[in-house]
């Protein structure tokens, strides 16, 4: 089911004059803001330090890696005037920040003492996409948290991938977000990378990344001269790694992934509203039902919680708040008030229960919260295993592009690549051996599926 | 006394390679963070609606408010080109965005039911500054919060300047700084707004503004055809408010108006560490004195607390952590131990205490930053009191130019104006009635500084 444009504008406005670029609204910031936090804290208990690079690059430092800037080059915004002169040297948005922050790297470390040295920024990034653009998964500036570290062997490199993937899988299932990791081949990797690892999940059957990990080996930090003295004093080249999840992309996962034929769902420490509260109004006491859920509200006023007392009806009231993720109901009326009780509501499950009013209280709640939480995340695992396939021809792949992330036989062979290619993209290659579904002979699983 | 470059750069870096554009720092972004968070709360109580603006905006839009443009077109950075391709539209990087917003609040607001609409975003802004720029208070990246609403009337708008007049004024006396609010002369307000506040703090006796609010009246809303209908269905024009505080302009505050001898200082909940926890080791009973020193950690750790285990001396670290502003240190030793004891030491003050180790918990400890923030405010005022001058003629004006900020009758006339800003400007004029320096004839009090 679509969401209703009406929920969609709360949460952003896709009007503004420049296409691509989008207005955050407040119930999307919220989201964002919880996954932000989240991640920020993690990858600070894991010794990272938080950094804020200017957004501008000059020319020549986005150009000192040659593999990355081939990569990058068609989708770089370009500033060439300030105020009323022609600058000498062009300066880019930040399409990814490698190339700025490596830059000083090469300031800032000069021995073994100062490894690891791990940083990371919450901003924003600038890509002219040539695609076309869609809201939150395909935009010309995304919100995204992006890490970068050096180290002095490969092993500490190897060692911090790890870490990433944790922290990284610890935020989606915080998210309730199904996702496989694919290592991306060869000629799918980040442009001056030796190898990366991306997240996906699946959102209509098609494809979507939501981070990455990436080890650039040695091959930036040869680029910028990022070099340290050993415990004997010789000089070496670090290890780089850098790796970011996208926040636009991951709300856009949360809105599709949850949502019921009743409207959005958001896994509770998320949703914009995780309580209402609907006063039951009848005559004559209206003003007693109201301070009898001002009370209620007061106990749980450590959520986000709303009291509605606009002028719609109760049926009303259920109806606009299940449509925007309001993920638990607290009704009270007359009847209600005399049993000391109030009438408590999953919006997972539509459950309904009877409680005393004091039974309201934050530790209640949590529990309550960890069972949507728990029954969010089963829901979304068994759709999202209802995505995964066999295909064992190409006419099967062709069927199944677009459904989900298919398994097939396939062989190193551009060719045969090409092939299957053109239906749906390889994700990743498995180590797994399975016949090739083109030319039939000794091939891979790859993991095959159409991408956003 | 000026701070050591080598604290400085735990603050910001200032040697990335786009002039007037520096890389913030861990212990910049934990002041910054929590100016933000405090003041976000507040505006959101006061039923602000956290918005993200995209950072582009097209050049008709930047243009649409003529006043606006002309104030603002010498500092725009123009986006020319992206990837292969001329832009047909350049598009700016948003010096501030009123431009943008009142776009958008054209279409979000229909009715008096949509008012009022305020909304608030943390952001970055750009400005291609021909004055020579200087860290944290003149540079072409900055970080700010602005606050842009739309109200029925000029009552309404009235209140709200009062409302975020408040709400300012609690984050800066959170921070210890001391201010004065000017209302700005006709030529030196806010492009296209019917007047500007500012609030001014001196730094080293000259001036810096920290932050504005402008009332806007109607100019931008009839040039955005901003209207709404009220009860009786008459369409009019919106008033619209705008505001916002430079927060690296008050970070910059905070490291110099704090300082001592001995390094920085900071409002208790701004220290990048608040507690430093040093072990007095000696031969023989170092896991002991450790041990117990982990314990005391756990028992602050609510707060930002850092036990130094590093091999410099107990003096070197007290050095160390008196330098970069840790507000308390709790010193251990084996004989401290042995009494079940620590002896805390005041950042502040120098005072040393000794009290009882379960005496270390979060109620005491907040007890005594009440304390320090009570007292570094009183110094700060004290060091802002000084800076007060009385000036009786131009003679005057130009000795105490560059010292704080001067009390001067002064006329109306461009010319006796002229004659003072040759030495500093005029930041507001009071209604007070004085005999003009200039020209001897009636005037107002003036009040006047050198600024930064």
């Amino acid at each position: 089911m679509e969401i209703d444009d009406e929920i969609l504008t709360e949460f952003y406005d896709n009007r503004y004059a420049v296409q691509g670029m989008l207005i955050y609204r407040k119930a999307s910031l919220i989201v964002v803001r919880n996954m932000q936090k989240i991640l920020e804290e993690n990858l600070e208990k894991a010794g990272h330090e938080p950094v804020l690079f200017p957004v501008l690059i000059p020319e020549d430092i986005l150009k000192k890696e040659s593999e990355h800037i081939k990569g990058f080059e068609t989708e770089v915004f370009w500033i060439t005037e300030a105020g009323k002169n022609k600058l000498d040297k062009k300066l880019a948005m930040r399409p990814t920040s490698e190339t700025p922050i490596y830059t000083m790297f090469s300031l800032w470390i000069r021995s073994h003492k100062d490894l690891p040295m791990k940083v990371h920024q919450s901003c924003a990034v600038y890509r002219y996409e040539t695609k076309q653009t869609k809201p939150l998964i395909r935009g010309r500036e995304f919100l995204w948290n992006e890490g970068h570290s050096a180290f002095k062997n490969s092993e500490d490199a190897e060692n911090n991938v790890a870490e990433i993937r944790k922290i990284y899988c610890n935020l989606f299932d915080g998210l309730c977000i199904p996702y496989r990791i694919h290592r991306r081949p060869e000629w799918d990797k980040f442009p001056g990378a030796s190898y990366t690892l991306a997240y996906d999940t699946i959102l209509d059957g098609k494809i979507l990344q939501i981070a990455t990990i990436h080890n650039l080996s040695e091959k930036f930090s040869k680029a910028f001269d990022i070099t340290y003295e050993d415990e004997k004093g010789n000089h070496k080249f670090v290890r780089l790694t850098c790796y970011g999840p996208s926040f636009g992309r991951l709300l856009a996962s949360v809105l599709n992934i949850h949502k019921d034929d009743a409207g959005l769902k958001f896994p509770t420490n998320f949703a914009p509203t995780q309580i209402v509260i609907v006063p039951i109004l009848t005559k004559g006491n209206n003003e007693e039902v109201l301070n009898y859920c001002r009370k209620i509200k007061e106990k749980s006023d450590k959520f986000r919680v709303v009291l509605d007392e606009s002028d719609k009806t109760p049926g009303d009231k259920f109806y606009y708040w299940e449509k925007r993720g309001a993920m638990l109901r607290i009704e009270a009326g007359p009847r209600d008030i005399k049993n000391n009780a109030v009438v408590i509501v999953r919006r997972d499950t539509g459950k309904k229960e009877i409680i005393k009013s004091d039974e309201i209280n934050p530790k209640n709640i949590m529990e309550i919260f960890k069972d949507i939480d728990r029954n969010l995340m089963e829901t979304a695992v068994k759709k999202f295993n209802d995505c995964l396939f066999n295909a064992n021809s190409i006419d099967e792949v062709k069927n199944l592009a677009g459904r989900g992330i298919i398994n097939a036989g396939l062989c190193e062979d551009k060719e045969c690549r090409d092939v299957i290619e053109a239906y749906a993209s390889v994700l990743g290659m498995e180590d797994a051996e399975k016949k090739c579904i083109v030319c039939g002979k000794k091939g891979k699983v790859a993991r095959i599926g159409k991408t956003y």
